[in-house]
């Protein structure tokens, strides 16, 4: 409760108990009967052998959705199974939703309310998110707060004894706000409805999922952990090709995936133009862009005598393009430009110009100390230059992507103070995308392409 | 200069430049031979047709290593490869070692000793580093500074006209300080010996290496950027095999390489145990032990009854052994000790102790916010106790490694304000080693016991 008062919720919230007394500062009742308004929405929390009983209770009062926090239920056991049914069969009769139960929480940022049991506070945005481990979703609620990926919303779906992860899928269907759906996956109830909704769904925005129990010892482990019964790995990896599920192997890929098609125009293919700020940076990720199958094309005779205009006489003339450390920050402003011109590829990625400003910083400091005759304000401007220009870089090329419509895949030279990943400007449905790695921005890029080719499927 | 200086170098620096002057409040000398002092490095900055000129000088006043910075030699083509010979021939004459030239430069915290173009002063350690690429050298030392890895000493190889990789591997061979090697290669001048050294120093330290020019693309990049002519792949990954060598494809597996063979003790062999505060992290990290080959064993009758006693009775009883959110701090301390008593396991992984404080820290915040009879003292003593946890858990650790030699590989819930996966303790040679994902400490343990396995091969 704690967390859903300090985050703000924009609704009325009545804290229910049969003691009665106030907590908080807030008077709590003594029975939902008490309450002097209609209730959207119970959150319940009490013992589960207790639950069943509140029923009659919820439906005289009108509550038709029960947010089901309490652990106790199917995951102990036997007899925690048939409770959980008899809790079903009670709330059927009084015409409750149970989401849950054993289940960390929901949120919706985009009314601030953040009803989960850890203290995250993710920004509103169009990545909705289901988690079959209430741990495993907070800790990506949490990545996502840190890295400025917002969140449509979230949910821990628990147990799943009513609304299972294939309802969600329906729902962000037609949720007009959601523009990429995320998904933890240990198990399936009904494989044929989850991959006929996902493959429909998926025509429309895409789900990016992740699945648990994938090794015996993994499925062990979600054995023991959310009683879940799962599959053959084979089987369901080709299930989720057919459906256009994009599948990754490590929960950060789940953010990153959403940074990218929650924030970049789809690429139209997979032929990409590096910009580089340093040799070996680049040619790392010329390798990881050919394991993952992207083309690094060679540039064309036109763009090397534009760039030939832009660039020192000694720059290498190929794809990465090395701006040999050039000083002059209008130059990747220039060269990006022309890139997202060239008909030659269909992304670029560019590394190594935000996060500068961390070393300029640092550099700032150190000719402070070796040297009395600059003065703090000239490296205080030297430092707000840089700050700026990181600004109006990110304005620049999201202006770019709104006019070219190619993705740009930005790595920073370090992660800054916030372990930010997004950066937004104003209304652009598009927004700067910098990952602290080149390999994380490949592989989202190679994402992007498997997606684009199941949209070209007929 | 600037770096060298505020980086708080414990020798003396003798500016030089034939106007004079001053710089940095320091008189600026007109040749070397006006130094009233004996010189042991000359950083030479230049232009690339100027430096030969510049041997007889070093030779009268005694100078026998160069580090020289300045490009402009055989990167550039065919004058510059001209040049780079005549200057090499001319040092030889003089007696002159030359380090580089189109170097990065160099760095050696244990003296302090920060020559590099960019401002990065990571702590002194034992992971020494060559990068035939600056701008991966830095990057990889920033990041190293940002998560507390240690470092013996830096070089940016640069062009290798005289000393090459294979001369600084022999040298890390000798030095006692180097317990970890890694090293980022484009391409090798001697193949046949620097194998021989890498096989013969690999059976004393550990090689980490990240080949750039894999693929194609990157070999292009590669020629464009140093003019290295790179190797068949294929053959260069069965060498590195052989000789012990512990390739790695992404360049943040480099660092993570250094921190687990830097601070924790070799793993025995490939058997797990996986202590976790929540559920799906788990199932996620024993699915990914697997896709590594290492084992998450059951748990043995023994072992389940200690944990019996001390876990609430719906426990998991199985490996990974979830502490399923109990508050109790002492808990993960006991339980990490059995596991580490325990003689089915050779490490163990734990998930989600380190980082609590930051989700806590965020609670006291929200708890402050929504119930005013909560004091800001209150919330400040329970952030106190949650921090000193941290410390004592970490203090902990370290002891058991001592006791026990199992390495354990921490997850953190968070990366912290800093992004530090390094934590040292008083002098033990160990250290707690907390990744930001399962998916690094995972790695890094398999990685780990594929070195054991080289080491154990007659």
């Amino acid at each position: 409760m704690v967390n859903t008062i300090s985050g703000g919720f924009e609704g009325e919230i009545y804290p229910v108990n049969p003691r009665g007394g106030t907590i908080a500062g807030r008077k709590v009742y003594r029975s939902v009967a008490e309450i002097p308004a209609e209730i959207d929405l119970a959150v319940v929390t009490i013992p589960a052998p207790a639950v069943a009983a509140l029923m009659p209770e919820f439906r005289k009062k009108g509550i038709r959705n029960m947010l089901l926090i309490s652990s106790g239920f199917g995951e102990t056991g036997k007899d925690g199974k048939q409770l959980e049914r008899e809790l079903v069969k009670a709330a059927r009769q009084a015409g409750v939703l149970v989401l849950g139960p054993n289940t960390m929480g929901i949120s919706n940022p985009h009314i601030q309310l953040y009803c989960t049991g850890s203290p995250v506070i993710p920004q509103p945005g169009s990545t909705a998110m289901v988690a079959q481990s209430g741990n495993m979703g907070i800790q990506l609620l949490a990545f996502a707060e840190q890295q400025g990926i917002g969140i449509r919303a979230f949910c821990g779906s628990g147990n799943e004894a009513m609304m299972t992860i294939e309802d969600y899928l329906d729902g962000f269907e037609v949720d007009s706000l959601t523009r990429t759906v995320i998904l933890y996956v240990e198990s399936i109830k009904n494989g044929r409805r989850f991959f006929e909704s996902a493959r429909r769904v998926g025509k429309k925005k895409p789900i990016v999922l992740l699945k648990g129990g994938q090794t015996k010892a993994g499925k062990r482990a979600a054995q023991s952990h959310t009683g879940a019964m799962t599959s053959d790995t084979r089987i369901f990896n080709a299930v989720c090709r057919q459906a256009g599920i994009i599948k990754v192997e490590r929960p950060m890929d789940l953010l990153d995936l959403a940074a990218a098609f929650s924030s970049l125009p789809l690429p139209a293919g997979n032929r990409v133009a590096i910009m580089t700020l340093g040799g070996g940076w680049g040619v790392v990720t010329a390798d990881l862009c050919a394991e993952f199958n992207l083309d690094v094309p060679d540039l064309t005779p036109e763009l090397i005598s534009k760039l030939d205009r832009l660039l020192p006489s000694y720059w290498s003339r190929s794809n990465p393009i090395d701006l040999v450390g050039e000083r002059d920050t209008s130059l990747p402003m220039t060269v990006v430009e022309e890139l997202m011109k060239w008909d030659g590829c269909d992304a670029v990625i560019n590394l190594g110009i935000m996060g500068r400003r961390i070393m300029v910083k640092r550099f700032g400091q150190f000719v402070l100390k070796a040297d009395s005759k600059y003065s703090a304000e000239f490296i205080d401007q030297l430092n707000r230059q840089f700050l700026e220009f990181e600004e109006t870089y990110i304005q620049h090329i999201v202006k770019l992507m709104d006019r070219y419509r190619k993705p740009i895949f930005g790595v920073s030279i370090l992660p800054d103070e916030k372990n930010q990943t997004l950066y937004r400007v104003g209304d652009s449905p598009f927004k700067g995308v910098f990952y602290p790695t080149p390999e994380r921005a490949v592989q989202a890029y190679a994402k992007m392409v498997e997606y684009q080719h199941f949209l070209d499927r007929p």
